[in-house]
Formats: C-alpha cells, sequence, structure tokens
C-alpha cells in the first residue's frame, strides 16, 4: 500500500475533546473518525486493525466448535415483548417505526433472537449442546459517548449464544467461552483479568467481565489483596461484621434540631460524630413510575447497577418534589421513620442506634433501630471502597482498580427459554428448556484498548499480530530515482512474501516520515535511504525498541521475513 | 463440520409463502431464515456462502486499488439535510430519535457521509484518485418485501465510492468499476448483463445496473435484438417517428357525449378506434404536495421512476378528490384542456388531434391538440414495450425480459460535493469538487440469485466457488464402526490438505442423506459406504452431473484434492 494514497490523514495534534491517550492516538494515527458524537468510521488502516481483531476472536470461537453466523441489525418488538426486555431497555436503545407502524430496535443484543432460531433449527437433545456467533453491529444510546471507541453509541460485537440440555452442559459451555477468551485476549496483546460481574439486563445469575486495568477504564474494580477475588463494583460485596451495638438499651427515637443541615457532611461537621452513626436516605424512581426509599450507612455510596438489580429495573432516577411530598419526606431531612414509600435497607446498616432525618425541616432523630423503628427490604445496593474486607477470604482488604471491560460472559440458564417456551425433545422424550449462556466481546473497544496499553509518547507500539502493517517502508528521498527504484523491489519482494507492507512514497522530509511512522506504529520500520545504499544496506527498527540493525540489501527481504515469521500470531 | 452439529434444519417443504425457486430451496436447504417480513438471518451454511462471495468482492475491489472501510448504520440527519436527500428518502428509509430528541437514519447509503471524509482525509490533487468501499447493513423501509432474499429490509452492500479531479478521471474510475463487476459477477457465476438504469435518488446521469435475466426477476429490462442497447425500463427509450397528421385542419375541439365510459379500454370498446386515439390523463401529487397531470398517448403507461425523475421527488401518489376538485377535473373524464394544474406531456404525445376528457361527466373533447388547445411540459414519462424500436440504432425492435438487478453503478460527478462544498486542492492551487461515483452490490441479492439460476427440481447446485463446502461426504451407515472409521479418517485428510467438508454423520437413511446433499448441492458428494468399501473404494459424485466415480480409498483424497484444485476460485 502506498502511503501516499492511503485514504487517511495523520494529524499533528489531536482534537481538544479527545480524553484519553488511546483516543487521541487512535485519531491522530487516522485509525477512526467521528461522524457524529459517539459514531465511529474505521478508516483503512483501522478496519485493518478491526479485521485481524475480529479475525483472533473468530479463530477462538471456531476452534471451540461455534458455528458462525449472522442476524439482522433491525430487531421486531414483539420478540423482545416476550422477555420484557422491550420495556426494559427502553431508556438505552433506538428504536423505530416502519411505514404500517410495526416497531423495530435497533438490536441491543440477540438472545431473543437466537432463541427464536433455537426453537425452529434445535429439535432433539441429539443437536446439543451448540454455540453460535456472530459479529454484529449493535446500537446503544448512550447519553455520554466518550473517549473514542471506549464508549459508543453504534459498534461491533462479538456475541456468541451457547445452548445446551442442563445447568452441567452449561457450565461446559462456559467454561469453553472462558478458555477462548483468556487465549482471544492474549492473541491480541490485552492483559485481560476476568472479574465477576452483574448480569445487568442480561438475566441469571452467574457472569464475568473481562477487564484490562488501565487508569482510562471507567469500569471500577475490586480486587482482593489476599485471594483470587475480583469484581466490578456494579456487583463486588465486602465481608461485614455488625459491630454496632445490638438495639437493647438504645432509648426511643427522640427528635433533635438540624437547621441548615441537609447533608451527611454537614451532620458531620456539627454533630462531629463519624459518617456512619448517620444514616442516609435516598428517594428514587423507578422505570415503571414505583418510588422507593433506600437507606445507607451514612459512609456509603449507593451504587446504581446494584440498585437497578435489586428493582429490577432498567432505569433508576432521583425522585422529584412530588414524589417527596408523597413520601411524607422534605429533602435535606429524609429519613425511614414513617416515611410513605417502600423501603430498601442497604446490608451495611447495622444493629444498633442512628442518627437519621426526621422528614422535617430542620429536624433530626436521634437512636433510630432498624426492625425497631423502620423496617425494610434488605439489599445490597451500597459501593464498596478500598480496604474493605473480602467477601471470599474475609481476611485480604480490598483494592479498587479502573479497568475497561473487553468481553462479558452471561450464564443466563433458562432465563430465556422460560420466558418464550424454547424448547428441546430431551432423552426421555420430555420438553425441556434449553439452557443458555451468551458472550460478547467489543470490537472497536478491544482495539482502543490495545492502544491504550500500548504505546509510548511518539505514538502507537502495535503488537505484531494486530498491526496494520508488518513492515513499514520508508523510502528517503522518494525523488532519488535509485532509492525509489530500491525501495519499490523491496516492497515487492516483501508483499511475494505475504508480508503486508505500508510503503511511505510521499514527497516528505525524513523528520515527518519518521514521526508518522512512529506514530502509527507498525511493528518494523525499514529505511531505504541514499546514504544506506551506499554502503548497500537498509536500516531495521522495531518499533517496540530504539536498536536500529544494517542489513546487506541483498538479504534484507529475507531476514524481514524472519523477524516477522517469529511474530506471534 | 459434522452434519448432525449444524446449526440448521433441511426442510422437507417450503412454506407456502415461499414466491420462487430461490426462495423456496434457500429455505429448505437452511441458508437463511426469516425474522420478520424482510428481516433475515444467514444460518451457517449461507453464512459460508455469503462469505465467499463477499471474499469475490472484496478480491476484485482490491485489484483495482480501492480500499477497505467501514462506515456506521446509524447516520445523523444534519448531514442528510445538506443534499435534500432526508426529506427525499423519507417512504423508503427506517429513522430513529436518540433519547435527546436527534435524529438519525438507518443508513440507506453513504454518500454524503463519504464526501465528508474525503473532505477531511482527501486534501489535494496529489491523493487522488481515490476509491473506498465498505460492506454495511443497509436499511429500506420496502412496503412489499419479496421472494426471501430478493427484495429485503435489511441488507449487506458492497458501496464504493470514487474520487476523482475531473471527468476524464471519473471516466476512469467507472470503466475500472465496470470492470471488476464483470469479473466479480463471472466469478461468483453469475451471468450478468450491464443495462442502461436510471439514477433515481443518486443524482447524476449516467448509471448502469447489472442484471441477471430471469424470469423470478422484478426488473424490466429492455433489449435491442439488433445493436447493443440495453436499459431498465425505469430509464428505456424508444424511437418515435410523428406519425400523427400535423394539427393543419384539424378543427377546434368539440363535445362528445360519453355516458358511463370511464376508462381508454371504454372508450375503445364504445368509439371503435384504437387505444392512440386518445389521451390518458393522469393526476399525480408529488412528495412536496404539488399536483401535476401527466398525459400519455391512450396505449401507453405511465412509468413511475421516470415520473419521479421528472419530478425530482422521491415517491409519487395518486392525487386524492380533493385534488381533482382543485384542478376542476373529475375521475373518468378527466383531460389535459383548461386544467387547472401543471400538466407534463409524455414525448409519445403527437401533434394531431385526440379525444381526451372533457373535465365534465360523461362527455369527452375530439380534435384536441397538443400546443393549440393545451401546453405542457414535455417528459419522457411512458413505458417502452416489447417491439418498440430501439432509440439507439434505430432499426432493431426491442424485447422486455425480466433481470434482478444484482449491481449497480453511478456516475454522479459533481452532485454530492457541490451541495456539501466537498473541494480538494487543484494542481493550479484553486479548490475544486470532488468528481465521484458509487457502485452498489447486494450480498444477500446475489446469493439468492446464484441459487435462482444454479438449481436443478432436487435442489441447489452450487458454482463450486460460492459453494458453502467443497466436499459432502456420506456415511452409510454411519453406526457402522468400519464405515465411521474410514469416513473420519478420510474427512481428516481432506481437511488437512483445506478442503471444506460437510461430513453427514447423522443416523438416517440413504435416502434422507442422499436427497439432503442434493438439497444442500455441495459440488462433490462422497459417499464411504459398507457397499463400497468391501471393494476398498469410495463413491464420488458431482452434483452438477449425474455419472458417478468408483476410487480406491488408499487414493481418494489426492484425487479429490486434484477435483477441487481443477474450479475455478
Amino acid at each position: 500500500m502506498r502511503q501516499s494514497k492511503l485514504f487517511g490523514r495523520t494529524l499533528r495534534e489531536a482534537p481538544a475533546e479527545a480524553q484519553t491517550p488511546g483516543h487521541r492516538l487512535m485519531l491522530r494515527a487516522a485509525i477512526a473518525r467521528p461522524l457524529a458524537a459517539g459514531l465511529y468510521t474505521w478508516l483503512p488502516l483501522g478496519f485493518r486493525v478491526q479485521k485481524k481483531v475480529e479475525q483472533i476472536i473468530r479463530e477462538e470461537q471456531n476452534r471451540i466448535g461455534a458455528q458462525e453466523m449472522e442476524m439482522p441489525v433491525l430487531t421486531p418488538a414483539e420478540i423482545w415483548k416476550q422477555t420484557g426486555r422491550w420495556e426494559m431497555l427502553e431508556p438505552i436503545t433506538f428504536r423505530t417505526t416502519d411505514h404500517n407502524g410495526r416497531e423495530f430496535m435497533v438490536s441491543y443484543t440477540h438472545e431473543e433472537f437466537v432463541h427464536l432460531h433455537a426453537m425452529q433449527e434445535l429439535q432433539t437433545y441429539k443437536q446439543l449442546p451448540q454455540i453460535v456467533y456472530h459479529f454484529q453491529s449493535k446500537g446503544r444510546d448512550e447519553t455520554r459517548p466518550r473517549a473514542g471507541l471506549l464508549r459508543v453509541r453504534e459498534f461491533v460485537m462479538k456475541d456468541a449464544y451457547s445452548f445446551d440440555v442442563d445447568q452441567a452442559g452449561l457450565e461446559k459451555s462456559y467454561a469453553a467461552e472462558y478458555g477462548a477468551y483468556e487465549r482471544t485476549f492474549e492473541r491480541m496483546g490485552l492483559d485481560a483479568i476476568s472479574v465477576e460481574s452483574d448480569t445487568g439486563a442480561m438475566g441469571g445469575d452467574v457472569a464475568h467481565e473481562f477487564q484490562v486495568l488501565t487508569e482510562v477504564g471507567e469500569d471500577r474494580i475490586a480486587i482482593c489483596s489476599n485471594c483470587d477475588y475480583r469484581a466490578n463494583l456494579e456487583k463486588a460485596t465486602r465481608h461485614m461484621e455488625d459491630e454496632r451495638a445490638r438495639a437493647d438499651g438504645v432509648p426511643a427515637p427522640s427528635q433533635i434540631a438540624t437547621p441548615g443541615t441537609e447533608s451527611i457532611e454537614a451532620l458531620e461537621a456539627s454533630l462531629k460524630l463519624p459518617r456512619d452513626a448517620f444514616l442516609k436516605t435516598l428517594l428514587f424512581r423507578d422505570q415503571s413510575g414505583k418510588v422507593v426509599a433506600v437507606v445507607l450507612p451514612g459512609d456509603r455510596d449507593v451504587n446504581e447497577a446494584k440498585l437497578r438489580k435489586a428493582l429490577s429495573t432498567g432505569e433508576v432516577k432521583f425522585a422529584s418534589d412530588a414524589d417527596f411530598a408523597a413520601a411524607g419526606a422534605v429533602r435535606g431531612y429524609i429519613g425511614p421513620v414513617g416515611l410513605k414509600t417502600p423501603v430498601l435497607v442497604d446490608a451495611g446498616v447495622g444493629g444498633g442506634g442512628y442518627i437519621a432525618g426526621a422528614n422535617k425541616k430542620d429536624a433530626h432523630l436521634r437512636d433510630v433501630v432498624l426492625g425497631r423503628d423502620f423496617k425494610g427490604e434488605p439489599v445490597d445496593a451500597s459501593d464498596v471502597r478500598e480496604g474493605d474486607v473480602c467477601p471470599k477470604c474475609k481476611v485480604g482488604k480490598l483494592s479498587i482498580e479502573r479497568g475497561v471491560e473487553v468481553g462479558n460472559i452471561f450464564a443466563y440458564g433458562t432465563y430465556y427459554s422460560d420466558k418464550m417456551r424454547a424448547s428441546f425433545v430431551a432423552e426421555d422424550g420430555t420438553h425441556k428448556p434449553f439452557v443458555g449462556g451468551s458472550y460478547g466481546i467489543g470490537v472497536g473497544r478491544s482495539v482502543q484498548t490495545i492502544i491504550e496499553t500500548h504505546h509510548d509518547d511518539k505514538g502507537i507500539v502495535w503488537p505484531p499480530q494486530v498491526a496494520p502493517f508488518h513492515v513499514h517502508v520508508i523510502a528517503l528521498p522518494v525523488n532519488d530515482d535509485e532509492v525509489r527504484a530500491k525501495a519499490e523491489a523491496l516492497v515487492m519482494e516483501l508483499e511475494k512474501r505475504d508480508i503486508e507492507v505500508l510503503y511511505d512514497d510521499r514527497d516528505e522530509t525524513a523528520g515527518v516520515k519518521f514521526a508518522d511512522a512512529d506514530l502509527i506504529g507498525i511493528p518494523l520500520r525499514v529505511t531505504v535511504s541514499k546514504r544506506n545504499l551506499k554502503e548497500n544496506a537498509v536500516e531495521l527498527k522495531p518499533r517496540s525498541a530504539s536498536d536500529t540493525e544494517m542489513v546487506p540489501l541483498a538479504g534484507a527481504a529475507a531476514r524481514i521475513a524472519d523477524i516477522v515469521g517469529s511474530w506471534p500470531r
């Protein structure tokens, strides 16, 4: 490929809005360009990377016997309605209505549709287990697309779906995908760790995410210092011992005057008590309009994902003034005692006496005891934090790191087949529901995460197995007949050996060419220059190292082929 | 691939609604399945065919130097509005609005967006010419999806876009794509002819379609008996000589009573005059609400595509009763004289006197002369028909055949760059608009058209280069240990030679297996049976012929590899 004709222009400076190193380099190196917020085009360089990432994913799916297929982007509402996800996914999806009034979703994922196909294609246990997968565009109406390809509104996902006869079969399929994911991310150069995760809108209880730890990630991961416990904060729990005194002997609640003290911080300052002496009470409205109060220890934050899960809803919002009035609560002074809404009580709330809002302006109650003075449904709705005790080994301390979720796997079991009555004829002749799981990898997010974790201050340093080209041949200067002739002969010889070459044939200075080569990050740079040719040599320089190697022109292609052949595939 | 685990079940009978042989076979052989009207999933067998078709297209695009990229499915309204196509395409596209109220189209095509990228990436003439392409899902809100994959609501199109410095450059790029299309369709086994076509919603004047002539096609193609003139009826014209007497001496129009005579057929029967003695006047409403009358010779039908083109509109509808009243017309008795709307006069209307509606109930006028009694804008808005004289050689007669449009190419020039102010710096330092063309191939439609033109009464007969597998190995019976062992050893040996094998390991009868093999249509069937093994042989049978060949088991893999190696790629 001649660089003079490459569709895609490198940029000296990234646009000011670029938020992370990977975002900046992705734009500067002409990997992708936005068409609108969160909608990206792969330019030819990035397209090549994306295809290599896709091919690695494909090979590892095929290796475990998964079959590739392709379901459409537009999916009919009726089927989503069978599982209740038409409603649930409303806040984060794109919908369209045809000219006959029929509704469709720009597909968010394909569980419903693959179950529909399974009902038609898989009739007996003899055909199981099965895993099918496809690469397809997904729509997500993200209100805040961010950081380039890390959070977008349309992206290609590889989604795979397993069908088994029973839970034991599902566990095998899940393990096979888990293994495929480990190999897949390793092959594309990503150091991804698996963490327990929330099942979100997918149903079921068991799920893992594959996270690449990097500070540009927006996920927060709790990691135990002692054992192998790793969990997304949307799912992470902590070991708790109720160290608060029992309620025995705590006097009945009494009102205290707290004028102008509308936050935990203000209470802490004014009453000189630690934050966990207070109850934090928050009022939320779920997707169906139901209003609930959530009660937490004063030093804890609500975890929205856990709360959504507890409420089985797709979205929670802070309640309105009208909701406060209806609940008999006053903003800044809300508390669980006497509240006219359902109450959820976080597991962190202990048995002792707390100070809580009195539901009257400028007043709180002291000596509020759970179970005695208010009741509520126990939930886990709070964030864990740095230093909490590991829920698994009960010894280690949790640290919180940032990560990018590049893949996720869900063992949802019969969640969809029950709702859709998707069944097969079992060995005993009865109809049984398929036991399933789904397995996703975001292709574009993987590409940018590779950049986030493989770059230096000059540009991208592609792992060879996903690099857009193997070799970057630089002719200096290109208007020297001999240089050009020798460079082009070398390019042809390399291409004959199936080596992918970007050939910088532009009439630019050495400075511009080398800077672009560093920016684009092709693993091996080969310089054919007037000076080198005097010694009948060309210069090789790996992008990932600073040492150069002079090789005789005659043997250059063979030497380069050796180097390329030594790379991981 | 073991057939017992193939995701996709062959059907003995096609669903009753299947409309064409290819539609029936595509469903019966488990190539694709509908999720809803016009929305299809590629099952694994069909997916493999689709990928091979895609790869042929890709190789021929790469051969002419086109670069692959990928633009998104969702496209922002603002950009469509710059060219006026947001409005124009409304009737046939899917739209969505995000939660912030911003509008998007499920992309119909990508001219606007590739121009946007060209403006950013291509700055000077030195970077031109360029061709870029992608494979991407398109949405079309077809009110009448038909015949399986022939007319759908979502499909993957390869669309390529060329950018040149001038018209001469465009002509070269157009010719390069034209050549690539000829090779592409030939390689996928399609006998596609190029025909002149309407530019439709694409703009510009020059366009060709690649049509495969088959009676299941819904396009109608005029083909000259004498020269190389071939045109879609949406574009085709005819040679006309005005054989009607001049208006000299035709008396002024006079009214005749024609009670209950509301159609050309009725007039013909009652007045005993040929149809071309009458004028047919039709009232239409375009997308913007503008009402026009179209006047044609009584023996001609209006061609909606030509009319849309003449009106520069995306849609025409028959006018309403209110429109008739406003125009001063009466249904069944409408005529051009005195009509209160703009009038378009088809080129077929000659200079003589006609009988036309009098715009009064039960009355017509005779001796109506164009130019004297009514005026109108001349247009070409009528269908050509079998037997018309060729407009090119003026000698041959046109015949009308049916075809499936598998590809189309458009030379739209500066249509988009003018509207979007997309320019580059020319050699003389001035800014000049890109001169462009676009080039589409429907992947799914190509696959089904291959089936439409490659089958017999037993099933599909895939051209080897697009077949889902090269070889279909049949074990008979599979529960015989020796048969199974020998069959599996042969499959492994073939796969080692990179031959793609579907292995029928199902516990089914010979009848079922052979019928499925014929239905699925893999080019070479290899039967490993108890009987054949007695002679240490296996039976080879090409799907496209009835003769079989017995080959020694020991040399079978080599013999099969020879056969597979002899096929076109």
